[in-house]
């Protein structure tokens, strides 16, 4: 079986990410980022997804990128609850995906993978720059002439199956797949015990996804 | 004063890179790594080099690639002490450029910087992948459609002044600017106090790079 790595967050679409790369047949080597971010339960569902999808491994790397600052999600900035505004939101975390690809990269040398998976969207998303299918492409082409691997023949391709589908196709793909909704979270500032805000960008894109796939979201069951 | 984040090693390509940024009137914001490298004398010289080549200010970020293993640098495999082999050596760290300009980039946005330098070399170098010029591009090309800033056309720039140069030059171009290279390390595996081995294939570009250039290295003295 071929190696894929994926991205995990705990969220919904990398949740539906690591279903559709199984449903490919790749044997999947998840990575979670601990961060400094607020919504620190993101890692323990990770966890739980990957064991839920048969993942083959997973790691949790801690970066700190509270060092910069610069972000909501990191910083003692407010989350916006609002609903969404224009423009790039406060909950941008500078060169996030870039980090995250980066070690994506990394994983993927070492255990001989040359798929990487990472559940960016386009559509139903928060506007962030490094979701972009632009984006993605310019980073898979300097990851093809950045490793060893890559000089030898072995070159990546960055997977984004979720990049042009709304937030209700994701969550109806998932719910084809089998994935259980209610081991997900997607609140940028959830409670202690994990309870969704409900406010936030990422809580309202979510509820939206679920509205028109005509689901209840197993989280607020 | 114009900002720019620099990468610094603690080794005389970078320090002679931070020198350049400052004769060019960088304020220079400085970032150097702690990933379980054998060398972790290293951060100790950079942030030395840093402080004498008057840098505004020297972050050490820990990251830690033995997670992903695959390196003489991170792992129990032998660093080759019998001269530069063919092909990309034992040395190579998996996507390691790819994850320090990443995180330059980060810097760079959160500070207002948009000039990273880098001391890759391409000349009398190792034979990484990560250190060629179309590499540094593609880089370059991707940081630019990642950020907040680039998307609002604060656009940056990886200088790699020392791409082209010899190690000849570069000591020779250090030495007129006043660089003391005795405050620098290049061996990939020193003794516990600091003394370099002579051996490996960074000692040896070393040494023949201070030959060339008809100096004595400092370090030897």
């Amino acid at each position: 079986m071929q190696k894929a790595v994926v991205l995990l967050s705990g969220g919904l679409d990398s949740a539906t990410c690591l279903a559709i790369a199984r449903s490919q047949v790749f044997e999947c080597y998840c990575m979670s980022f601990e961060y400094g971010q607020r919504h620190a339960i993101e890692t323990e569902r990770a966890k739980d997804v990957a064991r839920a999808l048969g993942a083959a491994e997973h790691r949790t790397v801690g970066i700190d990128l509270r060092t910069f600052g610069g972000s909501a999600l990191t910083d003692d900035i407010e989350v916006p609850k609002g609903g969404p505004a224009d423009g790039i939101p406060v909950t941008y975390v500078p060169a996030r995906n870039t980090i995250f690809l980066s070690y994506a990269l990394a994983y993927a040398e070492v255990v001989g993978a040359q798929d990487i998976y990472v559940g960016v969207n386009a559509l139903d998303y928060s506007g962030y720059p490094d979701c972009r299918p632009e984006y993605i492409a310019a980073f898979e082409r300097m990851a093809n002439l950045a490793t060893k691997a890559a000089v030898e023949g072995r070159k990546v391709t960055v997977h984004t199956p979720l990049i042009d589908m709304t937030k209700a196709e994701i969550i109806a793909e998932g719910q084809k797949l089998g994935i259980d909704y209610s081991m997900t979270t997607s609140c940028y500032e959830p409670t202690p015990s994990g309870q969704p805000c409900g406010l936030c960008d990422s809580c309202r894109l979510r509820a939206k996804g679920f509205e028109e796939a005509g689901l209840a979201d197993p989280l607020l069951a």
